[in-house]
């Protein structure tokens, strides 16, 4: 999207002017609440009551912190220069105390009810609700015997699910990032419509999205006390395996056959795809090529196998994912769709390595989707627009059925 | 909980325990927060870091505002007294500023997305998720033709809706409070776990629980000017009153006929019921007295009558509510169930009213039932034992079908 001015957050930029603009309230906010509100030039502005505090600071979790200017009537105020479009978390910091702010709604991200903003993205309607026919999203409890408890996941059906009551339906399994759960893709995300407007104009075929809760825990497991590592540490990064490795476990052993059993799905390989976002990629990866028997399609969404996010090395295909790479033309008859995106603003570090692969792969002479979405970072509007470039390549290798 | 514990999230950093008791986190936090924290006892105990800040306050929606102590260690504490069992919205109020708390998960309450704590009530798994099967709660959006845009509404369908396709299920249409949205039956209610529990023991028919969003909009209406007005002005209650008549009008003209179109119901006056809490209570005795034609089952949960609500007079049965009530042997074979409730520690005024109509209805021999909630005031625990008793006698009198 050439013309979208990146979020930089430089101090200098913020201003004070708030009497410009055609500001309205972000569509994001409570009911009735005015600020944070947007203008047409994507700028944000913020207003908070705050007479007896000293100091009230933004901050977007995408940029540097953010101090707000203290207003003769008592009011903090900060008006941000353009940003990109999207849903932007944030948190209030008032007189150094991080909160959620009440005005907005609030998303499960950063392992916390946090506060977002949404940013329009001129003339892009594929994931806001249109006049098309509506998909249900259902909670479902399933009770599973490798986590010994009850889990909560979401499942997307698409319109018409309970009329055409012969039709079976291919199912994506849809994973959410770390920090997030089960929720995202659809309250941040806004999955559910981005398919509801794929299927009606006929771009992506008629599918089940279910979307689970990624941490699992083995029944009777103690976690390791990761107090004080780091997001990437090498402690941190064995928990995410293990943990992984549960879900692998409850996804593939519990949930798929409840899924099966209680939708009306095609309940074969070429009828089911795994994607995610970020740690949801690394589970994507690990899942699937733990059990190509069980599935045909694969996308990392700014995350993939894990052997590419440690920086290090690039793909080695005759050895990674169990060698499944090593035989471009037998991988590409039996992996229908092998699709990788990321932000062209992410982290260096995840840019790189997502790039890698995608390198690595060519050089494999891999079959594969790279996907690069201009000018977003590691944000839900990156993975909104994967999931539009995603969806429609599903299921396109099988028969149809019925 | 039964050993069912809900998505463990793997990188809490648990953090040593500071006072003797036997304090656990709440069931409402965010997973891994440890504060705030519930004991055997009732007592809730909050813990907030906030070095820079002058003065923390726990303002507990349902009692006074509390000041927090702050501690040489740079956080705000306090333990409270034994507090009611049920959910209890709160929200900090930091140097003078109110905000949520990112360690609890939010709940739409107050027209915000608010903070919450879960008081275990001990021996009571009615509200819980046990070990029955589990209903599903689908998110659905119908176009209104009467507010002229696409509206959101939950839908429980109870255990086994997907596979017993021959079975037709009777309707409740339940309605949140003013402030409130039609995800707070779900969150805060627990209104499926008491379904699915009721259900698994037999005592309430399986059914199908519709709620809906309370607040409705004229396409093309422009809402009056409310700054400054009180909750329970003349103003307020007027502008309530047309929002009620819209929502009327969406229910019956179109969330209905949505409803019985798109779920097996069986769709006569009497397989269908409405009940609400508050305002929405009030909204049930409207709609329901409006269109007996349509309800057979009527519930106001510490709301009902708007007649009943402003204190200054007690039913007149012969006048209010279109002369429904006239003659109470017809009502009697009409209305099946009249449920009037509330919670002796609710605000007298509110408390005054319901019993009040309890007197005129009994004055008047109707036929109906009134149950007070011990303890409690105008908050959840009320609402969810009012649910509790209510659902079980739903459809009785209803031949079953099939």
């Amino acid at each position: 999207m050439k013309g979208i001015v990146i979020a930089v957050f430089l101090f200098a930029s913020f201003c004070c002017a708030q009497e410009s603009g055609d500001f309205q309230p972000a569509a994001t906010n409570v009911s009735g609440a005015v600020y944070p509100r947007v203008d047409s030039g994507s700028r944000a502005q913020f207003r908070v009551k705050a007479p007896d505090a000293a100091k009230v600071r933004l901050n977007f979790w995408s940029g540097p912190k953010v101090d707000m200017e203290k207003q003769p009537d008592g009011f903090f105020t900060v008006t941000t220069p353009p940003l990109a479009p999207g849903l932007h978390y944030y948190t209030l910091i008032i007189d150094g105390v991080e909160v959620s702010d009440p005005s907005s709604h609030s998303f499960y991200g950063g392992s916390k009810d946090a506060s977002a903003i949404e940013i329009p993205e001129p003339g892009a309607t594929y994931y806001l609700p249109q006049d098309v026919p509506h998909g249900q999203v259902r909670e479902v409890w399933y009770h599973s015997s490798v986590t010994g408890d009850w889990r909560h996941a979401l499942v997307y059906t698409p319109p018409g699910y309970d009329t055409a009551t012969k039709m079976r339906y291919p199912v994506l399994y849809l994973q959410h990032g770390g920090g997030e759960d089960e929720t995202g893709w659809i309250k941040q995300g806004h999955a559910n419509f981005i398919l509801d407007n794929l299927i009606a104009a006929g771009t992506a075929k008629p599918m089940i999205i279910v979307m689970a809760n990624g941490y699992a825990r083995r029944a009777g497991y103690t976690p390791p006390d990761l107090t004080g590592k780091s997001f990437g540490s090498p402690e941190m990064m064995k928990a995410m395996q293990e943990m992984a490795q549960v879900f692998e476990d409850d996804m593939t052993q519990v949930l798929i056959p409840y899924i099966d059993s209680n939708f009306r799905t095609v309940s074969d390989r070429d009828h089911r795809a795994m994607a995610g976002l970020s740690m949801g990629g690394m589970q994507t990866f690990q899942v699937t090529f733990d059990h190509l028997e069980l599935f045909s399609d694969i996308g990392g969404f700014s995350g993939a196998a894990m052997q590419m996010m440690g920086g290090n090395r690039g793909l080695d295909p005759k050895v990674d994912l169990h060698g499944a790479l090593a035989d471009p033309e037998a991988f590409a008859k039996r992996v229908h769709l092998l699709w990788i995106g990321v932000g062209t603003e992410e982290p260096a570090m995840m840019h790189a390595g997502i790039e890698r692969l995608h390198t690595s792969l060519d050089e494999a002479h891999i079959k594969h989707v790279f996907y690069e979405s201009p000018g977003t970072a590691h944000e839900w509007q990156t993975w909104r627009r994967d999931l539009k470039d995603f969806a429609p390549r599903l299921f396109q290798q099988s028969s149809s059925k019925p």
